[in-house]
């Protein structure tokens, strides 16, 4: 039996301990409070982030926005990862075609899949966006969505960038991870809304940047319910269903979500409209265009070029309140360690 | 000062009112816990339900599943609100043409909508799916989103059911709405797969039954993002895009969530497609069809009639392990007070 000195001293005891954890966990978050965005360097494009999430989350603010308001869309490719050479849907597209050509020995006569086996690019090229859709229908049709689904995971697994030798999953932009922890900190629901199909993204979000399925908007081909041997099954058609890209985007976004976004993040023309549709909400809200001006540790281009051409958006950005994001000068680092 | 013995006592006292806070805490759980469904009377039902919940909520069972896959789906008319004698929706649009009809003279002299306005609902029903298509149109299409929206929100504010004299967004049944909390509570994103338009729904959803509008699916109109005088808007087209009813709601769930659900609640065979495809999982899952045979509280019908038609389902259920709610004997009380 202890004394009721010796209580006393071991209730002492107890409270310390606990203030001192509960001390330890406040200087932990007012660390973390004191830059949730570590990965940006300061300046205008940081601080206006910040003071608009602050706006929008303080309830004595003319600003203030309901949480379940809270709606942030980012485009994906040359957004949140790195979309050249060529994006990565590319990439599975050209090596699914060599995997699959064993079952598909039409493949070898008609093109333009008969170039691209012989590795003549230019003359795949040439076939232009008809036959572009045409290796996509070939690729991403034909199978049920558990097959599919199962060719993406595969790859995705495996498949490497050429030139910075890394998991394409790990080609991320390491500010817009922190970027999209830090809006769903603040009670925003974060979705990715892409040109890119919707069904090639779907199995690895959740992973890398914790958008689970349900927050992904893209492209996809007309799937059918049907019953294949007494077991149910979504197959996929050989047929484009929607193109999630330019004016597509907003339309995705009114289909999927059902609410204006307060936040859209683009890196090319191709978000304009998507932009255009957040800002014109009645409350505040946030329009920004990722600017890739950093040959050096990523890829400088924007004007000119076949991919994430950033163009009309520079022209017009700043009559329309619209944020360009300098990587080079905002981005402290890019990719993730 | 306080002497020791004093301090001791003190801090003693804290404890027990610390204790006592806590207990009554526990006690209000325990007694929530007890019975989550209040509104539905114990017996085959209900037990199955809670067994569901329990094992695939706990970490222990082999049932387990991680809650970002806990994905339930609802259809919405005669399974969470009164469909009867016609679907909300129907008087929706019945009354908009009444409303409508002066910037639409047009409308006078053609059909389906003349018949209508004479109030000759014979010659309605002789137009069929076709003539209601015409009228949905007339009524869903040719404005912005917006505009919509706020049609859907005015009506809905005061539109009053003919035989209950209540607002139809107090025709929900209560036992669902039990039901939704409770799935909630244990990890669950919970869906409506509806027939009914997705943009006639998504304004009222999130009210009545806490879904928000993104997890709403339901059939739709095609839109088109366009600027109008310089603002960007959502026009809804003349044009249906897609009908989410029979194999449309499995077409539906894949699109806008991307998971297989483990639990669907139908309420005829409109509803086997997406029950069969919830059941074909390689968990555990679900799937409930309600049985309205309660003329006195609600309706009864099930084998015939033009809506709802419980028919199917009720041969094929026992074979496939789909639960029968029986509304007269498994509701305890039906709407809400």
């Amino acid at each position: 039996m202890f004394s009721i000195r010796q209580r006393l001293k071991s209730q002492s005891y107890l409270l310390a301990v606990g203030l001192f954890v509960i001390l330890t966990l406040c200087l932990f978050s007012i660390a973390k409070a004191s830059d949730p965005l570590p990965s940006w360097n300061n300046g205008v494009v940081k601080t206006k982030i910040l003071q608009f999430v602050s706006d929008i989350t303080n309830k004595a603010s003319k600003d203030y926005v309901l949480p379940e308001q809270r709606i942030a869309v980012f485009d994906n490719d040359g957004t949140l990862w790195v979309e050249q050479p060529i994006s990565t849907q590319h990439v599975f597209i050209f090596d699914q075609i060599k995997k699959l050509v064993p079952n598909h020995p039409e493949w070898k006569t008609t093109q333009p899949f008969k170039a691209l086996l012989e590795g003549d690019m230019e003359t795949v090229g040439k076939f232009g966006t008809k036959g572009f859709l045409k290796m996509i229908i070939g690729t991403h049709s034909g199978m049920t969505a558990t097959e599919f689904a199962n060719e993406v995971s595969q790859w995705i697994s495996k498949a490497k960038h050429p030139r910075f030798n890394r998991l394409y999953t790990k080609l991320v932009y390491q500010p817009q991870l922190e970027l999209l922890a830090y809006l769903r900190a603040n009670g925003f629901k974060t979705y990715i809304i892409s040109g890119s199909g919707m069904e090639f993204m779907r199995p690895w979000t959740e992973k890398i940047y914790g958008i689970p399925p349900e927050q992904v908007v893209g492209s996809s081909v007309a799937v059918e319910f049907k019953m294949i041997d007494g077991k149910p099954a979504i197959i996929r058609l050989p047929k484009v269903n929607f193109i999630n890209n330019n004016a597509g985007k907003p339309v995705g976004i009114y289909q999927h979500i059902g609410r204006r976004p307060i936040l859209a993040f683009g890196n090319s023309d191709a978000d304009i409209q998507m932009v255009q549709y957040t800002k014109a909400g009645n409350g505040k809200s946030l329009g920004l265009f990722l600017h890739h001006n950093d040959a050096k540790r990523e890829y400088a281009y924007d004007r000119k070029g076949h991919i994430g051409t950033l163009d009309k958006a520079l022209d017009i950005a700043s009559e329309n309140d619209w944020i360009i994001v300098d990587m080079k000068h905002d981005w402290k680092h890019i990719l993730p360690n």
